[in-house]
């Protein structure tokens, strides 16, 4: 408060931790990223490891940032899992069973003595790709995520909308094929049980299985990838191109249903597995022409997001900065 | 503005437009129903007639209102079809197939001098049951009408959601069964094709005509009504009680879907066919416990709406009380 005080602009720590990574990175009000760092979450053996290493990870980069005359006015967290509307606990996370009801913000803040906010991940990304990404200044738009699941975040009114305990956005477990295969959700059919990585290893293992032929046809089952699948895909064997087709007729089918319920203005694609999106796209787009109540649906761009994996980072951040 | 005058409370007109009846009333701010009035829609012969029939109304009710001392400040209208998210223009409506793209605002506004909002029929509806009915104090909910088809409506923050351009809250279009029945809307499978009137008549039909037998058999399909098949299943009509459980079970993905993407804290779930609840509510239930995400989810409460007939008039009333 002194005269001589320099007033340091305010930066927020935004971090994404995902199955396999932590990132995390100081995030100005511009949307700048400071000190990007990347940990393999392997590292960590245990929760109260885990917890331990991000509370440190955090404390290392505050200094850091404190040392280049920032002030850290409080830390985002995206985190794979369903979390309470008011940001305090994870009540689940597919990648880390052990977290039920975990306190993430209570222990994370008792940790570094910093303001912590916690995000499902996929919201997290909405909240950056509608900052300076795909959905900027887009008022309603829905983020798919295609990699071992399917993720979503909803923004309505600028806004990420969590629902009423904080768990809306779990459009992977919405139904596309009432009798199909069993998911991990305990539900079946659900659309990540197709149109997600694991879903394209799993198709194109049945249809293996059933005495389909082709590039594939080799390969031991049990150690196939979707990589190989969209690269034989890509080289046209027809078994890889039957798979890419379902994947895109249930992809359409699950982004009809968002169309016709949200009337969103935009819809964005992304994720590890939707780099496949030419694969894809005709068949969903065929069920999004024929499904979409209106023209105007019909007509819903599907765009690519804009800003890589720093996504989750800015869009952590902006849950502090925009407090 | 002279000293005599006595100032009158302000008073809207809501209009329930369906496909049989015109329903238009006043509505005091405290939510009280004044003067009435149902009016068949096969009086009209045209769009022209119709538009003018309903100005004549709001003129006569506006005098009517006038001579009680009332000040009527504008009139909302519930419309069954698509609206543009201004309230201006009507997009389409399946009831009236020669509206589109109809200005009905401006139209109603020039022939009766009175300020127009209109808005998608089940919009109001969950507009009036968020006011003082099942709704009352809940910041998100949807409610689902099982009529002739599936119309819902979305209110989230405690204000009805209209997506980007107005027409969000197609659920009863969202797919149920990829390759089900065709639907009107060009899809096949979608919710109305099952849980509606017009689905419980065509299942029925097609289960008699595949050799089914029971109650129903005698009777000749081309008459058959959802209240003869919902009356031979309470008797106990096997046939009608498998009618009722497909019903019970594509009603329950339905909700799954909503309550998996939007985590609402009540679902309303009103219209003629749910007075059979009590014959699809296992089949729903199982469906949505087996399927809903969380526990949270699971637990959703599905409600009847509480204001019946009047739910249109006040949620109509209410664009223009609380704009």
């Amino acid at each position: 408060m002194s005269a001589s005080s320099t007033p340091s602009p305010d930066v927020a720590i935004g971090i994404d931790l995902g199955g396999t990574n932590l990132r995390l990175a100081g995030v100005r009000r511009n949307a700048e990223v400071l000190l990007p760092i990347r940990i393999p979450t392997s590292r960590f053996t245990s929760t109260q490891d885990l917890i331990s290493g991000i509370s440190e990870q955090i404390r290392a980069l505050d200094n850091q940032l404190r040392q280049q005359n920032e002030k850290v006015i409080g830390v985002g967290i995206g985190v794979p899992g369903g979390v309470s509307s008011d940001g305090d606990v994870v009540y689940f996370s597919p990648n880390y069973p052990e977290w039920k009801n975990l306190p993430l913000r209570r222990l994370l803040s008792e940790q570094t003595g910093l303001k912590i906010r916690a995000e499902n991940d996929a919201n997290t990304w909405a909240y950056g790709e509608g900052w300076i990404g795909a959905g900027r200044d887009v008022k309603h738009f829905v983020l798919l995520t295609m990699g071992t699941g399917v993720g979503s975040g909803i923004v309505m009114n600028g806004h990420v909308y969590r629902g009423h305990s904080g768990i809306a956005g779990e459009i992977g477990h919405t139904t596309i094929e009432p009798d199909g295969h069993p998911c991990e959700c305990g539900g079946c059919g659900c659309l990540e049980t197709i149109a997600s990585a694991k879903g394209i290893v799993r198709i194109a293992r049945e249809l293996l299985a059933s005495g389909g032929r082709g590039a594939l046809a080799g390969k031991d089952p049990s150690r196939l990838t979707p990589e190989q699948v969209s690269e034989a895909a890509f080289s046209g064997d027809p078994l890889s191109l039957e798979v890419m087709e379902r994947v895109g007729r249930a992809l359409g089918i699950g982004i009809v249903n968002i169309i016709n319920t949200l009337n969103p203005e935009i819809i964005i694609l992304g994720g590890g597995v939707s780099a496949a999106r030419e694969l894809f796209t005709p068949a969903m787009n065929g069920e999004i022409r024929r499904r979409a109540f209106s023209e105007i649906g019909k007509r819903t761009p599907i765009l690519p997001p804009l800003l890589g994996e720093n996504s989750g980072i800015l869009g952590a951040a902006r849950l502090i900065l925009e407090e």
